[in-house]
Formats: C-alpha cells, sequence, structure tokens
C-alpha cells in the first residue's frame, strides 16, 4: 500500500545537510598546512557556532585531541563514512531538461559517490542522446536495466505531471532512494525513501531573511 | 570590513522553506474545486504534521475560518506577500555553466518574481550568447550595468576559486541579496545577505536517512 509517510520534510536533520560544506572545507585542506583543524577555526570557515559544528562532526563519530583540534585527513574520512559516500554508488536521472541535464554534468556529484549509469526521458527525440557522456533512454527500458545493474538510487528531474508515474517506475525498478526535484509530494511504498530538493525554498528564504534585515 | 557573519546556515528558517511547497500544491489547485483547504488536508498533501503545517501558515498571517479551513486563492496571496513574491524583481546571475544555464532556464523562477536580466561569465567565448534569452556579458560591465538597472539580487553559479572575487563584484554592483551555489562562504559587506546553496546537502540527508531506516 503506497503512502505518503515517506514523503519528507526538506529541513529534517540540518546537522547532516551542513556535513557537506565541512568537507568542502576540510578537502580543500587536504593537500596543505596545517594537517590539523580546530572546532574553532572550522567554525570560523563555515560562518557557523563552535557549539554547532562540534556537534555535528560528533554525529560522525570523529574525536578530536583536547588543545589541538582534529586531524584534517581523519576528519574527513570519518564524515565521508558516516555519509556512506566512501563507496560510489550507481543511480538513475530521469528527466534530461534543463535541471536534469546540469544534475548530470554536476562535477560536483561524482566526489560524493553518486554515479550516473543511464538517464531517462519520455521524448523519443531525447533518446539516444549521450548528456554529459551518460545516455539517455526511453522510460520503458528502466525496470529491466534497474533490476539487472541493481541501481539503488534515482534522481527524479520530471515535471509535476509525470512525477507520481516516472517515481512509480523507479520503485518497480527496484530503487530505493529517490531524490525529488519535483514540486509535488510522491506516494512511494515502505521502505523507498523520498528526498525532496526544492530549489525554490532558497529562495524563500533569502527573500524573508533580507526583510528581516531591512527592518532591523 | 567584510565579515563572515552574514554568509549563513543552510537550515534556518525551516518553516519559510516549507512555504513554496504549500503554494505549490495551493497553485495546483486554484483553479479547480474545492475554493476552501483545511490544515488537516493541506497537512496531508505536504506530507507534514497539522501542527507544522498551522504554524508555518500562521507566520504568514493568513487566517482560516474554524471548521472550513483557509481560502485557497486568500491563501496564496497571503504565502506570496509574506515571500515579496507579488512584485517581479531584477536579478543577475554569474557563470553560465551547467548550473548557471540550468538556473536561466528554470521556469519555476519567474512565478517567484525573479528575472534574470542579465547572465555573467569570465570567460570570453561565451559572453555574447543568449542562454534561455538572457544574454551573457564579461564580468567588467556589471557594475556600471548593476547601479543603471538598481539590480538588488544575484545568483553566484561560478567555481569556488572564483566565488569571492565576484561576489565582491556583486556588492560593487549594488546587489544586496546574494544566493550562492558556490561551495565557499563569502565575506561580504554588513547589509548584504548571503543564501548559501548546497546540492550535495540533500544527498548527504538521502543517504543518512536510508541507512537509519535500514538499521530499524
Amino acid at each position: 500500500m503506497a503512502s505518503k509517510s515517506n514523503s519528507v520534510r526538506i529541513n529534517s536533520l540540518p546537522g547532516v545537510r551542513r556535513l557537506p560544506f565541512y568537507l568542502n572545507i576540510l578537502r580543500r585542506m587536504r593537500n596543505g598546512e596545517p594537517k590539523v583543524i580546530s572546532a574553532v577555526t572550522l567554525a570560523e570557515e563555515a560562518g557557523q557556532a563552535v557549539s554547532v559544528v562540534k556537534k555535528d562532526i560528533e554525529m560522525t563519530g570523529a574525536v578530536g585531541k583536547t588543545g589541538v583540534g582534529y586531524d584534517v585527513a581523519a576528519l574527513i574520512g570519518d564524515i565521508e563514512r558516516f555519509l556512506g559516500w566512501t563507496d560510489p554508488y550507481d543511480a538513475f536521472l530521469a528527466g534530461v531538461g534543463n535541471l536534469g541535464s546540469a544534475l548530470l554534468g554536476y562535477g560536483g556529484f561524482k566526489q560524493y559517490g553518486l554515479r550516473f549509469v543511464a538517464a531517462f526521458d519520455a521524448d523519443p527525440e531525447k533518446v539516444g542522446e549521450a548528456i554529459h557522456g551518460v545516455e539517455v533512454m526511453p522510460l520503458v527500458k528502466m525496470p529491466e536495466l534497474g533490476r539487472r545493474l541493481r541501481v539503488s538510487t534515482a534522481v527524479l528531474a520530471v515535471p509535476a505531471e509525470e512525477a507520481q508515474s516516472v517515481a512509480d517506475l523507479f520503485v518497480e525498478s527496484g530503487v530505493t532512494r529517490i531524490w525529488s526535484f519535483a514540486p509535488i509530494p510522491l506516494a512511494v511504498p515502505e521502505g523507498v525513501i523520498v528526498q525532496r530538493e526544492d530549489l525554490t525554498a532558497g529562495l524563500a528564504e533569502l527573500m524573508v531573511r533580507c526583510r528581516n534585515a531591512d527592518q532591523t
């Protein structure tokens, strides 16, 4: 029985969402000096409170040395392991419009273990193209390929009207993790996790923060 | 004096970030029946707790009728007004790589008042192109144009290495709201608000939520 219970709040787990930012800062330090970083310095770099940074990092199991800080390389490893980004995993993407194409070409994802093995689109004119090296296939091919390659992760970048039917297809293909850029809630069976991404959420936050700043 | 104090937590104001999602649901209802929606129904549609939805909506000043719910058209208006999305405003975009180009073509933004008037890129080969109808100009032209058009909002989609210098250019151009997709903190003068967007934050959250689900 499909349920909406898994289609989720965007802003849960805020600490988890901050980890990639710390990781970026740390990776940029990796090959240089110093080899250690204090929570205070990392907090300054990240524009966060020290207590927040410490709590976020604690979550990953990383341990710093009192009066010294964290070993940069070790901390990178701990965060990557916590996020499951040490082993690459295969992903599908559906919908190769502007956004979908940009996501296929976003070099950043590879650094996080995500590797696109195939893209899908309803438009026959797009089928057969290779976008950023990823072949575009007809939707009908998805279930067989997904089962064969055991693809667990999929990115949904189709218009709202098609989102539910493509999500159903993901599920039929064996996908258990759906990263959805569609602006509607999705009904999925238990055991399938939907992470909804909303590009306009940040814009909303920006507008309100500016108005608050103007009023003070 | 530049400071990092304005380069901000991604996950503050979670309620504000949820408003665009409600707005999407409501806009899809606008031309149909029913003309009213209860908090319970909206919560169900959005996959949120009723108490959360009520609190989020209260923030906008919208008032429902006991036992009836919210008038859909009125609620749309209240949310749009709260988010400052009733009046269109001009924006710049810098960095027309994959992500920047996709953002220029993202039809959704227009619905939220954001109108791109010019794009900028450091690559002379891209200058002069029109991407989704928006002309790409050399960075050097930005300050004069920004001052002349009184552009207050800018989207930063350049690589990390160029992010700070382009942010400086935004500030010089009179921009006071920077929506940054660069994976580094930016130093900006007081009065300039930076909203950082991180595409990998959602991926991090998805991975951790799946692991948690596996363990239960």
